[in-house]
């Protein structure tokens, strides 16, 4: 799927619902658990009632793989089951994932040729070599971690770097032997999230390689669209996490809407009972409703 | 399993050989390709064959993956296998998870629970939230990216930190109100994985974290030693990636070892006929018989 191909489907849906699928044995309705594959009879209400709703789906891994062997059998059927449901569904492996080439290559035959996910959330640590291998797969793509939702994202990822300074004073800027800078007045690293943002926008392009970034410090998200005007961003935080749709929409939209802002727990979980489902569809209704307004431009 | 119960076992065993089964379905010898688990017969071989020699193994999941469900399943039959075969083996999953606490706390679930690792490797970028679910499990592990093998690891694992400074000439050394550094001379940035490491030996201990360093930068294996004295050390890169024991002992072993020297390809392919598993027993009896002789004092 293409840039187009992802603003044509948010265009006609009126909606940058991505629905998180993180579904957890523990929460799923009483009625589902005695069933031979809960965990997919679970996603299948969820999906046939918020499809109309969503132009993305983000089963997230941890959840599947809790459940051993036949937790991923689930996901692959979860999979199948998006795909056949309505073709120009975006459909995102939230795993997380990256590691040496030749390693890597395997993930990306397992998400993108075993399963057909059209994305897949990847770790940025190890560098260029854990994500060129998904990039090779014409029409899929890659979310690369970039300014994550959680508190400890101040940990790493807010650090700022030396080697990426910003020169309030030019002409007393300079940099000793080894291109290390250093000023008679002061100096501002970057955050390591920019630089991973600017160094992986070099090795693919807006088609293949979208960015996560959360909902919990919006501001950000208008910060970023300095350096990267141009790519998708994967949004996740609204809800549970505090972060707001119209915060994302006002701080993080560019003109090809440039969003897929994820709901999780706020949608799968909005009931419990057997009108489960209905809550779900309620919920994502409310949600695209309320991004429709942001689409009308 | 504590570090001591760690030490015992590679004292015992006169090795700190790790296997890795990076098990991949299109290298492993025709006979076994149309058994109904080739990957599993594949590694109970090579299990069989290497036991003696080595006091840890480490399935690489991305090569299960790649199998999809059907994989998933025989990663669970190597584990159980390995923890039949030798109570005293060290498993780890190669999995370089890491997700916000609700999804970690699944992983754990799936790699502690369901299946019974010892350990799991995991990539520190999204911050403490990440590693701590796999902290709350007693007598298991996390193995966190620290300076990979890789060639990319430069991207973003070494790059200097602002943040983090040495202070070459501490009379002229500041800080302005942001907590930023400035100097009338200059400054010097410490690299992100050694605030990684600092860092995150804060949120356990010697028994439950270790780091992966790569064998190929071996002197970088003695500059971390210098502030992270005690914990163990995970190290790939040894064999086809270019590293070596000798110069991995030399740089990076402790008093208590502190090693645990991983050899994927080098072992598990190093024969393709009707005895391809003992080709494996050689090459790891190779291995150990090298590394016991930087454990005779």
């Amino acid at each position: 799927m293409t840039y187009l191909d992802l603003y044509n489907s948010i265009i006609k849906k009126r909606s940058f619902l991505c629905v998180g699928l993180d579904t957890d044995f523990a929460q799923i309705p009483d009625q589902l658990k005695n069933l031979e594959f809960p965990l997919f009879e679970f996603n299948k209400r969820i999906i046939d009632a918020t499809a109309m709703y969503a132009v993305a789906y983000k089963p997230n891994t941890a959840f599947y793989e809790a459940e051993g062997a036949l937790g991923w059998r689930q996901l692959e059927m979860t999979v199948d089951y998006l795909r056949k449901k309505d073709p120009s569904l975006f459909i995102i492996a939230d795993a997380k994932r990256g590691d040496i080439g030749n390693s890597s290559e395997k993930y990306a035959k397992a998400f993108f040729e075993k399963m057909d996910f059209d994305a897949i959330t990847l770790s940025p640590y190890m560098g260029k070599d854990s994500i060129m291998p998904f990039l090779k797969y014409p029409g899929k793509w890659a979310a690369v971690l970039a300014l994550t939702s959680n508190v400890s994202a101040d940990d790493f990822e807010t650090l700022p770097l030396l080697g990426h300074i910003q020169m309030l004073d030019d002409l007393s800027a300079m940099y000793n032997s080894e291109g290390f800078f250093y000023s008679t007045t002061e100096t501002v690293g970057f955050p390591l999230f920019k630089s991973v943002i600017e160094k992986s926008m070099r090795w693919g392009n807006i088609n293949n390689i979208m960015y996560v970034v959360g909902a919990t410090r919006p501001q950000k998200l208008a910060e970023i669209r300095i350096f990267c005007p141009n790519h998708f961003f994967l949004v996740p935080g609204v809800g549970s996490q505090g972060g707001t749709i119209a915060e994302v929409a006002k701080y993080g939209m560019n003109k090809h809407c440039g969003l897929l802002v994820n709901i999780s727990r706020d949608i799968i979980y909005a009931g419990n009972g057997k009108d489960f489902a209905d809550a779900a569809a309620s919920k994502a209704a409310e949600a695209a409703k309320e991004m429709s307004i942001f689409l009308k431009d």
